[in-house]
């Protein structure tokens, strides 16, 4: 039996907790007297209220335990339910008319990926703007505490890479209690947030944009209060602090942890960590390297956008800084590939993740020596440690799924009539929760062409790839309704 | 120690067949009046003369025993070597004067992949022709033993998966011995060339043109005498012939064996023979469905069309009978999806294979079960049996490589400056061993405007796609030079 009193009462309460920090953008709103101000009331008291409701109902419930079964639920109807309540300032203020287009917007805030279909950003009034920006700092929140303590509980992607990289016994594990290990990694997040608003404002942004560009980096978001994106700013300093942060974004939290904790030597003997760096420089200094012939900027400003747009793809952040379609194809198909990659685990990144790939490859490899010595057993090691047979099937079994999903989601792409190249961007753009894609998705355009249905198709990709893969899937599977 | 002479021995004894095979094609030559006479005879003797040599230099071999080692390089080399000299006859006629050119052409033709540089193919002489189309049916003759009985025996792909597929002890094996099993899956291969000779020049076809698209259709390799491939023929009879055929070669061999020995249960209970022939079914219709309201055809020539480009792209045969670059968006991303699936193991089809899409779309579904229910042991099961780890774990591995290898190959392709769209097909295609790819190598394009070093790679690739990955890869692994 699932316990579906259980399942609504905690939805309720994240319902609660959404529509409290709705309120956050009516200073902004105050401010810049925006318009805004009673659709952000009204749409919060209707939140707080229904979560009030649903919580009040389900207080006389048999059992406060949840299990695995009604964990996959909460997390996978949670997310749906924020979106659905999130997006209710902006219908109610009549900015984004179409439910669909506001549901779309605020699955991409929840989720972290930045895709959206406004047309022009910088004519919505500011508190909804910072709201925009907060689903992402809240989704990166959830995203952190959810990939670290929650899906390792349900036995899902992130952990079982996780404990991997933790050297050493429980001792070296970070708090292993739920709540204090959210606390501790929160706290992290939000002063690397304060950090880069300090920055971002010394660097000549006024405070609100310095402040939504950090919420959005360190979510690996990508939603931008510009047209242009971080392109609107010529500040090389700003576009350096921001490439800077969403690296930082991209790193697996307890790096972070133990970072400021003086545990340096987890940077030299982590194998994603290193794997992650390196590969983003070398991409960096072969897109650089492409790109400089073709003469569009200088030295600097080429290795300025070469490393910009890499970090911000690889971490699947989504800024930009120039419209990339129109440099090399050698350049737009590396970009392209870069939608499969995604940041580390245990970090506001989503997409296939750096761990899975550095497993995947090392274990490929090793099958060739496996073949010419078929009696020998050759184990993949991480951080030193061998990988357990069922950790790599977990992870080749998520790839394959992944495909999958990618392959289907541009065949239904292109049955909505979109091309080919613009199928395989939005489909690989919006499962990897990065924001842009290629062809009429690129760089700087938008979703708003996509036809209805198509955009209500994406919001569930978003959330399949944010929830990696599984915590949906499981969801859908005969084997979980069946006892 | 590698024993070199006894690769030369084999290799040599690979070119003195080679060159024999050449003459074949000589009596079109004097039916046709073609003037390629001298230029088949001059290739054939230096082939023939060179293999001698070989194989008289190492006739005082320490050892005749070939080990896994000398295996893959044998297989590897010897698929180089004999398109190497195959290219000969095009280069000394002067009708392909282009060294890269002829070999592209001839490693099209070994490989059984279908790619052409011919601009206009019906220019060519017939005794060329013929070898051209001679080159296909050899490989997939080599195809078939290399799958059934030698890849096994080096540990690689096809054996593993195809052992599953034969029910019950040793008494179902189809003859063990190397020879034994060769030689009666080649008369299998003959009969079914034959049957399709006579069935196309009653549909009308000229003799000439009937064998040698007999022998591209049952190699699965898909070069045509005509420009524009199968649509030259508007019969609707020869269209369904072909089909037909296309079908048959991209069954498992032993299947048909069994067959013949009115051993007919086994197609009810073969796991891969279902799936090949539903996945072909559903596949059709759907793009028939999808196809139909475009109004180019009639409803039995959209449906005859649908089917044929399916059956030509999954089995890898590569036959066009319409540009359907000019197709819904939607049938041709169907199109490009189906570059990534392949035959039947033991077929002479190329591709990724239906049995490991079986495999691993059966293995990911049960890991939702295997998450929800982390105690329970749940095998994957094929034919009824259940397949061990080592299979699933070397046919995740050839998954992975074979999605690397085509981004990486995509990859190249742009870096020479092709288009994105192309850049894929192109890869695509050559990996697959299919023929026809998307953008500017699509449907009724050919190869001949693509750069010099992109030719060789994709020669490259197309070996590499043909040897089930793993036969070249290991050639490359330190593992393999290491004793």
């Amino acid at each position: 039996m699932i316990k579906y009193k259980v399942i609504i009462h905690i939805i309720s309460f994240l319902l609660m907790m959404t529509g409290l920090f709705m309120l956050a953008g009516i200073p902004f709103s105050i401010y810049y007297h925006s318009n805004d101000i009673t659709a952000i009331l009204l749409s919060s008291l209707i939140t707080i209220l229904t979560g009030a409701a649903g919580w009040y109902l389900t207080r006389h419930r048999s059992s406060k335990e949840v299990t695995k079964r009604e964990g996959y639920i909460i997390v996978t109807f949670g997310w749906i339910f924020i979106s659905l309540f999130g997006a209710l300032p902006f219908i109610i203020h009549g900015s984004i008319p179409s439910f669909s287009d506001a549901f779309f917007e605020t699955m991409s805030g929840f989720t972290t990926t930045g895709a959206t279909i406004l047309t022009n950003i910088e004519a919505m009034p500011y508190g909804l703007l910072f709201w925009r920006a907060l689903t992402q700092w809240l989704g990166g929140m959830g995203i952190i505490v959810l990939s670290i303590a929650i899906l390792p509980l349900l036995g899902i992607g992130g952990m079982q890479l996780f404990i991997a990289e933790v050297p050493g016994p429980t001792k070296d594990k970070i708090h292993p209690r739920v709540s204090e290990t959210a606390k501790r990694l929160w706290g992290i997040y939000f002063i690397l947030t304060v950090a880069e608003t300090i920055l971002l404002f010394i660097g000549g942004m006024t405070f609100f944009d310095a402040i939504t560009h950090s919420l959005t980096t360190m979510a690996t978001g990508g939603f931008s209060t510009k047209n242009a994106s971080v392109g609107f700013y010529s500040s090389p300093f700003i576009q350096y602090v921001i490439t800077f942060f969403m690296f930082l974004a991209g790193v697996n939290f307890t790096i972070h942890y133990y970072a400021l904790h003086r545990r340096f030597d987890f940077f030299k003997h982590n194998n994603e960590f290193r794997f992650y760096s390196m590969f983003i420089i070398v991409a960096a200094i072969v897109v650089m390297i492409v790109h400089l012939p073709h003469d569009l900027f200088s030295f600097e400003e080429s290795f300025r956008q070469s490393l910009f747009h890499v970090v911000s793809l690889v971490t699947t952040t989504g800024f930009v800084t120039s419209d990339y379609e129109n440099w090399a194809y050698f350049s737009r198909m590396i970009f392209f590939i870069l939608l499969f990659i995604g940041g580390c685990a245990g970090s506001t990144g989503g997409g296939i993740k750096i761990i899975r790939h550095y497993l995947l490859l090392k274990n490929s490899l090793l099958e060739l020596k496996r073949v010419v010595h078929p009696r020998a057993v050759i184990p993949v090691r991480v951080n030193g440690k061998a990988v357990s047979f069922e950790i790599i099937s977990n992870v080749q079994a998520f790839f394959i799924f992944y495909i999958l999903i990618f392959v289907f989601g541009s065949l239904i792409m292109s049955f909505m009539g979109l091309d080919f190249k613009t199928s395989l961007g939005a489909t690989a753009t919006c499962l990897g929760n990065i924001g842009p894609g290629i062809g009429t998705v690129g760089p700087v355009a938008n979703f708003a062409h996509l036809p209805e249905a198509g955009k209500w198709f994406l919001s569930f990709l978003m959330l399949l790839g944010r929830l990696e893969l599984f915590t949906v899937l499981i969801i859908f599977s005969p084997a979980f309704w069946k006892r």
